[in-house]
């Protein structure tokens, strides 16, 4: 691998609350993909534009990251909902944001849904298939970050969206390759992460919460900006990744 | 004039719940422009969705209806709230509903804020400039709903920004020329008020609350499809227009 | 059965937005408990008041009707919640409502959850626990209605919260004793709806979706007020159990 | 002075998120009241119940802080509404907290509204009118924290409801004795405020923005825990009250 595209979660919060550390100024002009909220889960119209205007300053990827409706529970609680108007709420939140980008002059670049949403769309095949089928139709050029297998990766294979896979930094896997879910995530040792990220980059293996290894996939690597201490996460595999000669380029 | 357009807000139930009469499939065939409920006051992305589609069939011109952030007030309460605010929740929205017209293949025709935004921009100076300066920047075409003589008005002639001007067939005028708000708006007789927009658009004028006639210039007439009895109302006003040899059409 | 209480959904509107046919003042007269919306699925500070007021006019007993925190859904969605998060989404409700009686001096007689969230407390053993478990340091007298043999009646009963069990009028059940979930409910005649009820009273026994008969032990009959027809379909059921000798009384 | 009352606002965070400096739980211990957010403008049930049961642990008189039904705005918003309306709001955010402190054994000492709401009231005789008699009805001996001369201090004073008065450690006042409004509350030096505060409290006087001193009445001191380094105010001013021999005590 000699480039690799960096995400991160941006713009996740809402009127006067900030997530997390507030750290979203300083990751920005380390990554090279910026999923932005997109207001359903979290963000709001100024936190959407400021955070398109920061995105374009430091020449980042801009994509929508739209989530469940779900405010209170930040779009980590599954809501059962047809595949019909879960698609709506994402095209709903994808012009919003469009919209913002197009204001600056700017293109989105990729969609990721966000949290349970993305979780929903990678295991329900009616789900998926709605999505990318409605995607194909509307912009069959937009970039559908998801995971290497899922059900969001197979559709988009099936109908020929492009797809970026994504490795995720700081979550732990299990042997069936699905990230093991926990309600909060615990601060991680940024160079047990960028050494986890450079080994994954160069041997295209991630060691399981179960001992062993398995083999990955991926275009791009994830740190979520709410995951305590992120800011620290991104700055120790951004080194690496440049110590080890591999290149942080968004897609394409 | 030969011609009129004939607006009518669409669109503003809100999940399992419909507006007024709920008539808005029989009412849009009678219309030749939509103003298309965005979600902040009204509307919900399947509907806006429905909507855009119902338009699209009768050929009727679409447009997005942005109102303040206030669902349980219907936007009919003014937030006090800075104008790039405004601007930015205007922006989501729009873009909201830009996304399900693209994704027929269609695109907007013009934007209408709604009740009590609406007021707000028709008074206040510094947000309707940076309302229409933003327009300017993003879509220099789309069509601004006003009032003739508003600041939304002043603020589009001194930008360049296409205005159409309304009439509202079921609301009263004062003296000033200004709509006299009420909080419940009663039922309207029909035959009244088609003759009152068929004199306004023979004549160019309007009888007032205190019983004087005032010249008033338009291109479009508005009646509100949650006004009790609102489809009586849009087939009368048809019907007189027609008759008198009016066509009824969207702008341009 | 000498009497039976009739319940139904009331204040199920939100801001400007009615549901169904709108016809809560014609159905409370001829009820004996009325589940009153609180806000979270439906239901507003303004409606609370408004129904609270006409249900003690009608001498109806007031019960609290929390949802999921759903508006655009109805609450007829499912959102996958932790149960002590659920049980505090329904103190929050309930202590509205209550406050609303108490602006009245009246009490509570009951609380009800609404749709998804009813549905959840019937199965998932660990909420409905938690939930009749804080019942029971909050309110050890508050009627708590439920479906005989679901898991909020088996908690109840092993907590010792009084319950009323429901006979659902306007909903089939099959061979289990479930109703049958619709997404849409159609129109039902009002006749068959109150013989079906009669029979339920007077026999214990209701006919299956697969045409089998079933006991049935309840309490209370439900008719809800967004079925279409709901007015035609209470005062028939009303008809068909005065006509025979059975009472229309709140529990207790 | 030889006891004043120290309040704070609590439990403003909403869902994932926190507000300032996200430290309650250390300003908690040095307060008397907590003026806890009751979901409209921010605070959600499990923020509440925790909020509650942190007060309680330090023996912290608890109060209902309702807000405009303004969640991305923070409550600071102007909303016009009639005055029944906002009662109906208050009343529906004090009965919830209400609930969480009965499940605790303990009552509510005060309610207060917050941001915007809380300057309405202080300036529209009508609302604070309606508001208070409202109060009477249901709860005479609630105590009403507001600012000394405003409307809501002159209706209780006419019906008879128990006031507390505030003094704002945190703001500018100016020569008419209102609080001078900011958007956004710069840093402050911990030990000037604490003299600001110990001055009120031993002189009764206040130095205005104008650069003249004025006469201050009060029974306790605010300090916005959203303000930037709100826990060193806090704990300069506790330690100059204290070092003057004064006692902090919730009121009565």
């Amino acid at each position: 691998m000699q480039t690799v595209d960096l995400n991160s979660d941006m713009g996740e919060g809402f009127g006067p609350w900030t997530i997390g550390d507030g750290v979203d100024a300083a990751i920005m002009p380390l990554i090279s993909s910026a999923n932005i909220a997109t207001g359903f889960h979290a963000g709001d119209p100024n936190i959407m534009r400021r955070t398109v205007e920061l995105a374009l300053e430091h020449g980042v990827g801009i994509g929508a990251h739209p989530g469940f409706r779900d405010l209170v529970g930040f779009g980590r609680r599954h809501v059962n909902a047809p595949a019909a108007e879960l698609v709506n709420d994402m095209l709903y939140q994808l012009g919003a944001l469009r919209e913002f980008a197009h204001l600056q002059g700017a293109s989105l670049q990729h969609i990721k849904p966000h949290g349970a949403l993305y979780m929903h769309l990678a295991r329900d095949e009616e789900a998926a298939h709605e999505f990318v089928a409605t995607l194909q139709r509307l912009d069959p050029q937009l970039a559908l970050f998801c995971m290497d297998g899922s059900a969001t990766w197979r559709a988009a294979q099936a109908l020929g969206q492009p797809v970026v896979r994504e490795f995720y930094a700081d979550r732990d896997y299990d042997r069936s390759g699905s990230i093991v879910f926990i309600r909060r995530v615990r601060a991680l040792d940024p160079q047990e992460v960028a050494a986890k990220v450079l080994r994954a980059c160069q041997e295209g293996r991630v060691r399981t919460v179960e001992g062993e290894d398995i083999p990955i996939a991926f275009d791009s690597i994830c740190i979520h900006s709410d995951t305590p201490g992120a800011l620290a996460l991104v700055e120790a595999t951004r080194a690496a990744l440049l110590g080890a000669g591999i290149r942080i380029e968004a897609p394409r």
